[in-house]
């Protein structure tokens, strides 16, 4: 037996960051029984305000599940207290503030769970996976005695806060402390894989934004060409070609990088891709390029988003120009990702070299 | 040099099978200047009539490209003459027809290309692509010397028509034969790429129905339930999860039977399976079916539409019989095309086993 026999059991956890997600995630705790402190970052201001005093989160536009307790910011040191879990529920954006938060915070007895999406790629080109920014500056022991997991696959917030079927992975480096997380999390709507391999799985669903705005970028296309034109022809042929292109780029980076390029055909690559193209903000970025908008056009029209394909794509765009100074990839490689360097990190007008998609086999 | 190096030279090509996909194919031939013949089937009299009269092709709601000669069954010899190249247009359905057309006919100047997506599986589980069946019963010395091809990947007959970007792959056991028919068929808006692995190919793009069924339960699950919710909840999480079960499935059989499983994250797995949850009869079918309706009323309702995801299903219900009959698979494999079967061969009630997808890895 692991020392987190004691899953069954029921379990004070403070989420911190109480946007879509963050609150999203209060349901399958509370419906496991666990006691639930939502706390509100620096920015959800208006949000813990709105829950307080009409139990109704605004965003989600549903009343947060019986007995969560939400908290400003201001008082999160009580929210944490005698916590054994913490689970992080900012966005990208928001890793180096809770790094910040966490790191003077972090005890023995916590176990830390992140929801957040993302990769840092530096500009020597090294990809880390969130869990390794959020942890790098906690005190020594603690980054040995703390168990981390991250999440990962296609859950729209909104969806799981009605209880709709979802199914995700769960990685982290311990086997036992993904089967511990996933004791603790599942319902008999959300339902979860556990993984090793945090880095495969934390590649697939930071890179599926950028693949989303791709599929984005068809629609726009056609937008541009005027709709479907008399006959009904949509543009379902290009934003297939796009969405394969997608993971066929995922599976050549898991495998330019020591990744499992087996992840780009299950839930975080061909799952979490598909779920984000049904809509969100990465397809309205796509498809305001594919009509013809400059990034910065594109951007303005977007102002106040948050844009993680945006971030994704600049982060990218470092590891292959690494890549390329050092000689380490052929300048057919990446087509499409490079399409969307030059036109998001360059400001190039938008090109796609079809021909040389799905490894220039053309 | 091949014996293909007249492929810059203007050809004579017959197509057989005046439906969307063989009509749509004379698109990017006549844009090439080939001399087309567009041969209607049996059931092709009314499209013959009406594109003889008026032009236009009743079912793509286009005039057919100018110099596309359409000729009724009646006429296919005429229609055959001094041609070099063949297409099948036919559906799945229609290639016991296609091989007694064919195999008599057959000379060795012929090329033969097929559009139909399919598998033939016997009830001692054997798995066969439809070039194997076209040409199966041909003279000896014509299955040697006649070259054939498949094409596969996401490609919306209508869009191929109204010359939309179009991304597919042809697959040929020889190499030369590929090249030779990329450079006959390829234009600037329909891009091809050659592949060696025929089974890979149609393994893919024939299961991809049966999974597109999938992704439809999802939304019949949601209409069942009465649609979005209060909070505008949809069933994308479930729909994804679908997706990603479906793309996996595709890799194990592949892996099962000796193919590529890589196939399942490029355009004949994850492209095929987008393009054909973007609508059309699978996911039609899989709705009814999601709404509660048995495999019976489902059908009733969609009398006299050709089903293509109801015959791969039931193909790969012999296949898993037979497998399961030589203990070969673990009972916990193919556990969603498991529930299709239940469903659609044995007429059960709809039981998805999620807890079971992705591997049995939960």
């Amino acid at each position: 037996m692991s020392s987190y026999e004691v899953y069954y059991l029921i379990m004070k956890i403070a989420i911190i960051g109480a946007g879509y997600m963050g609150a999203a995630f209060s349901w399958p705790l509370r419906d496991n029984g666990h006691e639930v402190n939502l706390v509100g970052t620096h920015l959800d201001g208006e949000i813990i305000h709105a829950c307080e005093t009409t139990r109704i989160h605004p965003k989600l536009k549903r009343p947060l599940p019986e007995g969560t307790r939400v908290f400003p910011l201001s008082r999160i040191d009580e929210a944490l207290e005698g916590v054994e879990v913490i689970v992080s529920g900012v966005n990208s954006f928001g890793i180096p503030w809770i790094a910040e938060i966490l790191t003077p915070r972090v005890r023995s007895i916590h176990k830390i769970l992140s929801l957040t999406k993302g990769l840092d790629i530096t500009s020597e080109g090294r990809v880390r996976h969130l869990l390794q920014v959020i942890t790098e500056n906690f005190p020594e022991d603690r980054k040995r005695e703390v168990p981390v997991a991250a999440i990962g696959g296609p859950c729209i917030a909104g969806e799981l806060a009605g209880r709709r079927q979802t199914c995700v992975v769960f990685g982290a480096e311990d086997p036992t402390v993904g089967t511990f997380f996933k004791k603790t999390c599942e319902t008999n709507y959300y339902h979860i894989w556990t993984t090793t391999d945090i880095f495969s799985l934390e590649v697939s669903v930071a890179l599926k934004n950028a693949y989303a705005l791709g599929v984005g970028i068809a629609y726009g296309m056609l937008d541009q060409q005027g709709g479907m034109d008399q006959s009904n022809a949509s543009m379902h042929n290009l934003a297939s070609a796009m969405f394969a292109e997608g993971t066929w780029e995922i599976a050549q980076f898991l495998k330019r990088t020591g990744g499992n390029p087996e992840f780009a055909y299950t839930l975080p690559g061909a799952g979490d891709l598909y779920v984000t193209t049904m809509g969100g903000r990465s397809v309205r970025m796509g498809r305001l390029l594919g009509e013809g908008y400059s990034f910065q056009e594109a951007l303005e029209q977007m102002k106040g988003e948050t844009l993680e394909a945006v971030e994704i794509i600049r982060g990218v765009a470092r590891w292959i120009a690494f890549q390329d100074q050092q000689g380490q990839l052929y300048r057919d490689e990446f087509p499409l990702m490079r399409s969307l360097v030059r036109t998001v990190v360059e400001g190039k007008p938008l090109e796609l070299d079809i021909r040389e998609w799905f490894g220039g086999a053309y």
